[in-house]
């Protein structure tokens, strides 16, 4: 996606050679209008499958799916990362280890919101080593819903995550995978 | 706003005096249909401030108010409320006291997407006892922003938060007020 690539390379800062901060658009501070317009791609690459409902994981997939949702016409759910008073008791749950906390957290969906007649399209911002999107299959698989794909904002090419999830027949989608920072650059694969 | 209390009253599940779920279509489930319609009555409510950023906190405002930036044609800052590799240094923060979770956290915003020039809405999906609201606050004044309000999807108008704000000369739009619950049965204010 011509735009966001441009979006990447105008304002992404690199850190060594594997981190991207782009939270001047993205995760941080967030441009609604790119954001209509990534719901609007995944929406085309996505055309021919039927889907009923949009998965992400907190904090910052929750725009980028709420947003797609306008586009797809099917409600959000958002997995949860902490038990709260107001989560149902009834969850699906599934462990995510997150390398940039350096910690294991529960991810939760409540049984009401996801169910064995669902096509779920997984949403996340990125995608690196592939654990949020793995966990969210988990919830999936225990729910019995179909997963149809997942749709990734920025894909870490150099990071295993992708190949994890297209092996096992997940139909990835990622609007920039970015190659390893050389010298601070970033290209695209 | 109508179409939101009869939502609340058809989905609402209480629980004892003080809890309403809403999470079927506001935090956990989502209808981004409902909150398009959510951020055009913000903007109607707030048609005569000059808006230059909306800012909410993780994990739940986030989506309402990116879905309300479509509207505003602003940008959306949502403060973090844990450390991550990935944040500045360079920050503004407040410390949050949630009673839903019972603990203190730090909220954090990056000094680059906040400045004296920005007219502030801040945006949350609820109101209760202000804490996360007077956190914002707090670091709009260290930021040297201008607060021209707060937009609140659902106020509980039994709890403090709604006063104290007012009290010290917040705009408060609240598009539902509930009061306590009698009985398990909601009623706005």
């Amino acid at each position: 996606m011509e735009l966001l690539k441009q979006r990447i390379l105008d304002e992404g800062r690199t850190i060594g050679e594997e981190i991207v901060k782009v939270d001047s658009f993205l995760n941080h501070q967030i441009d609604a209008d790119l954001f209509m317009e990534i719901g609007k791609e995944f929406k085309r690459r996505f055309e021919s499958e039927k889907i009923t409902k949009l998965l992400t994981i907190e904090a910052s997939g929750i725009a980028i799916a709420t947003v797609a949702a306008l586009t797809f016409g099917v409600p959000v759910v958002f997995a949860k990362k902490t038990q709260s008073r107001n989560l149902d008791k009834e969850v699906y749950s599934s462990k995510v280890y997150s390398f940039t906390k350096k910690m294991t957290y529960d991810v939760m969906v409540s049984k009401r919101y996801l169910n064995e007649d669902d096509h779920v399209l997984i949403i996340d911002d990125f995608l690196a080593n592939g654990r949020a999107v793995l966990g969210l299959l988990d919830i999936c698989r225990q729910a019995g819903a179909t997963v149809e794909g997942a749709g990734i904002v920025i894909e870490k090419g150099f990071q295993e995550g992708g190949k994890i999830l297209r092996d096992q027949g997940v139909h990835v989608e990622s609007l920039a995978i970015v190659d390893r920072f050389k010298e601070g650059r970033i290209t695209f694969l």
